[in-house]
C-alpha cells in the first residue's frame, strides 16, 4: 500500500497545537495509509504526540521553531520566516516529502506561500480558494472565495475548470453544473468582467457550463460550482457566515420571547443541532487552494479536532485522485481550445 | 395643509392593479394630506376605485393605456412606450404634477425611466437603488443594490452621502454610520475600486464614514448604510433573499423530521411568524431610487396591499423631508470639498 504523506502546520489556528495534533491522531487511526509530518517546535509537540501509541510510526515531527501570526504581512512572512511551521509544511510539498500541506493559520500567508513556495500548475494563471458550502439541495463549491481580487475573465474560465474537476473527482458529482455568479440569468447581464467571462465559459466544452446563476439561487444548490471574482466570492462566503449566524440569533430572540415558544425551542433542540451541523461547512473539511502544484488546504481558523480530521481526509482524497495532475491535463485541453479560438477570426 | 401628490403606476407588479389600488386607498385613509394620481387604463381602474368613498376626492385616474412588461428592454420601453402607466407616472413627477412616483413594475425600466424621464440631481453622477434591509440589531440601507455595475470610486463616495441623508432624514438615525462593503476591515483591503473609494470616503467629513465593513458584519446592522458597487450590492440583496428562504427551508426540513420536533414547531408557530415578519423588508416600504430629482420608489414585484401602503407612507415621508433638496445641498458641500481636495498636492 502506497502511503500518502500530509505536512501539517501544527501551529496554525485558534486551537493549535492541541486540536491539530488530536485531529491528526484521529485521522491516522481512520486512514491506515496516511502519514503525517507535524511541523512545529519539537519541544511543544513531543508531549502531545506521546499518547500516539499504535499510530506513532506514521507521525513524524518536523522541527519548525517560528510561527506566522495573523498580523504578519503575508508575502513578507512567507519570504522571511523560513523556519515557520507553515513554510516548513509547504516546503515539504515542494521537495516531494509530502503530497499535501494543511494549515489553519493566516489565509493570506497560506495563499502567498502556495504561490511562492509550492508554485502554480502549468497553464493556471491564478490559483483560487474553493470552499464547499452547504446548499439546501446539495453542497456546492465556491471558487474563488478570496484569493484574487481584480480578476480577468480568463481566470474565471479557469476557476470553472478547477471547480468542476474538484466536484467530480473529490466530491463524486458527475458532470458538475458550473454556474457563473451574476445579477441576472441572461448572458448579457453583469459587469464587464462577468459578461466577458460568460462568453469565454460558454465557448468551451471541457466542462459543463450551465450559464449565469443569480445570487438568490446559489444557496439552493442549483449549481455544483459557483464561479466568481475573489472579491465577490469572499463577500458571498463571509456574508453566508454572517447571515446564518444573524438569522439563528434572530430566531433565538423570538424563541425566548414567550413560555410557549421556549417550550417549543426545547423540543426542537435536537433538530436545531442537526440544522446547525448541516450549516457547518467544516463538515466538508477545509478550503482547497486549487491550481497550485500540490495539495494545499486551508482549514478554518476555529477548527477543532474533528474539523482537522475531516480536512486530513479531504487531503488524502485529493492526493488519491491526483487532483493537480487532473487539473494540469484538463487545463492543457482548455488552453488548446483557447489557442484554436484565438486563431479563428471572430 | 399642503398636499403631497404621488403618481402611482397602477399596472406594475404581480398583483396589479388590484393590490395597488387597495394599498392606495389604505394609504389615503391613513394620510389625510396625501393625493394619488393612479396611472393606468381608466376602464380597468374605474371599477376598482368605485368603493373609495370618503377618499374619492384625493384619488384621480390618469389615463395610460400601455403597460411596460417584465421582458421589455428597459431603455427602449421607456423611450417608446410613452403611454405606459410607468412613463405617465414618471412624467407627472417631471412636470411637477406629482412629487413622487411609485411602481412595482420592471426594476430596469424604472431605473432607466428615473434617469431619462425625471433626471438626475445636479452633481450626482449615478442615482442608486437603496433598499432598507433587516439587520439583527437594526435595519440598514444598502446602496447601490443594482442600478450601476462597473462603478467608479466617486460614485461610491456619492452613494455614501445619499444613503446617509436617507437614513437620517427618513429613518431618523442620527449621524448614520456609513460603511464600505469590503473583504477586510483594513483600509488597504479589497479591489482597486474599493481601495480608491475608501480613500475618497475617508477624506471627507460631510458624512460619517466609519470604514470598511466586512460582509459577515453586514447582517448584524453594524453600519446604518452599506455602500457597494451595484453588482456587489445586488449580489448581497439577492443572496439575502435566497439564503433566508433556504435557511428557513432547511429549518422546516429539520422540524418535520420527528414527532418531537413537529410538536416543537407547532408551539413555535407564532414566534416563527414574527421572525418572518422581521425578515421581510417590505415592511420598510420599497427601494428608493436616490439621486434623481424627485422621489422615485421601486416596490417589490410581489407587493400586496400593505406593502403598497407602506411604500406610499415612505414616499410621503421622503417628500415631506425634501430628500432631493437635501441631497442637492449636501452634494454641493461634498463637491466643494472635492475641488479643494483636488487643488491640494497629494
Amino acid at each position: 500500500m502506497a502511503q500518502i504523506t500530509v505536512a501539517v502546520d501544527a501551529m496554525g489556528g485558534d486551537n493549535a497545537p492541541g486540536a491539530v495534533v488530536e485531529g491528526s491522531l484521529m485521522a491516522l487511526r481512520e486512514m491506515p495509509d496516511l502519514r503525517i509530518l507535524l511541523c512545529g517546535p519539537t519541544e511543544a509537540l513531543k508531549p502531545l504526540t506521546a499518547g500516539a501509541g499504535d499510530v506513532k510510526e506514521r507521525i513524524e515531527i518536523r522541527e519548525a521553531p517560528e510561527v506566522i501570526g495573523m498580523h504578519d504581512a503575508p508575502v513578507l512572512a512567507i519570504r522571511r520566516k523560513t523556519g515557520s511551521s507553515m513554510v516548513v509544511a509547504l516546503m515539504a510539498v515542494k521537495d516531494g516529502q509530502a503530497q499535501a500541506a494543511l494549515s489553519a493559520g493566516s489565509t493570506g500567508a497560506l495563499l502567498a506561500g502556495g504561490m511562492l513556495r509550492v508554485g502554480r500548475i502549468k497553464g493556471i494563471d491564478r490559483p483560487a480558494l474553493a470552499p464547499v458550502l452547504p446548499g439546501r439541495k446539495n453542497p456546492f463549491l465556491l471558487i474563488d472565495a478570496g484569493a484574487n481580487v481584480d480578476c480577468q475573465s480568463e481566470y474565471l474560465r479557469q476557476f470553472g475548470l478547477m471547480g468542476s474537476i474538484y466536484m467530480e473527482k473529490v466530491m463524486g458529482v458527475s458532470r458538475p453544473r458550473v454556474g457563473l455568479l451574476n445579477i441576472g440569468a441572461e448572458s448579457e447581464k453583469g459587469s464587464r468582467l462577468y459578461k466577458e467571462a460568460h462568453q469565454l465559459m460558454a465557448s468551451q466544452s471541457v466542462y459543463n457550463f450551465t450559464g449565469n446563476i443569480e445570487a438568490r439561487d446559489v444557496p439552493n444548490g442549483d449549481a455544483d460550482v459557483v464561479v466568481a471574482d475573489g472579491f465577490d466570492g469572499n463577500i458571498v462566503l463571509k456574508y453566508t457566515e454572517g447571515l446564518a449566524s444573524s438569522l439563528v440569533g434572530m430566531l433565538k430572540d423570538e424563541m425566548m420571547s414567550s413560555t410557549r415558544s421556549k417550550l417549543g425551542a426545547l423540543l426542537l433542540k435536537p433538530a436545531l443541532r442537526t440544522f446547525k451541523k448541516r450549516m457547518d461547512y467544516e463538515e466538508y473539511g477545509g478550503s482547497p487552494f486549487l491550481g497550485v502544484s500540490g495539495v494545499v488546504i486551508k482549514a478554518h481558523g476555529s477548527s477543532g479536532p474533528v474539523a482537522f480530521k475531516n480536512a486530513l481526509r479531504q487531503a488524502h482524497k485529493m492526493v488519491s485522485v491526483d487532483i493537480s495532475g487532473q487539473i494540469a491535463r484538463e487545463m492543457a485541453k482548455l488552453a488548446g481550445l483557447n489557442d484554436k479560438g484565438e486563431s479563428d477570426p471572430q
